[in-house]
């Protein structure tokens, strides 16, 4: 396996069913997750800047109060300080990127 | 289809065999790129840190002169102004992620 590989990456549950990998540079942050069927994320909202991709299966996402369905090869802007939250509809497999840097992340 | 899907966005051939399609926010962009196998990527460099997500197909990058093969779920970082370079071996879909934004690219 590629040394380069997400794989390779120490994973993080960071709510139950919510499972993520990082990879941190100086300006951003790159995030792969895999997400239960059924995972509720509590809305929320940070200074970084998220844009989410999603790779496979259904995610709902909350953005500024409006529900977006999303599914492979959707990708959703959120603005700095914006809340959002979501469900995950169907087993899927997402993307995040985060400018600054996730350090609590890290 | 979802009007936040990549494939909604226009896409751009930024040299043959190489097409892509963007999001810009503030503090970083995320392009979506189908490469074409055969197409040779010249060593360049840019003042955005970069971080290179396979999405399948074969991928081999050089970074500061050494060369990386990349498959699906395998990802890279490349630091600001470091000199970067590929082939496209097999047909391929790829994210790059950029922070700062791509401002060439909107």
């Amino acid at each position: 396996m590629n040394p380069e590989s997400f794989q390779n990456k120490p994973s993080r549950e960071t709510l139950p069913g919510m499972t993520g990998r990082f990879l941190h540079g100086e300006h951003h942050s790159l995030a792969y997750w895999e997400g239960k069927a059924g995972t509720l994320l509590p809305v929320h909202q940070h200074m970084h800047e998220q844009m989410t991709y999603i790779l496979s299966g259904t995610l709902e996402m909350e953005l500024d109060g409006v529900k977006h369905v999303l599914n492979a090869h959707d990708v959703l802007l959120i603005p700095p300080h914006t809340p959002h939250g979501g469900k995950v509809i169907t087993d899927c497999r997402l993307i995040d990127s985060f400018s600054p840097v996730r350090e609590d992340y890290k």
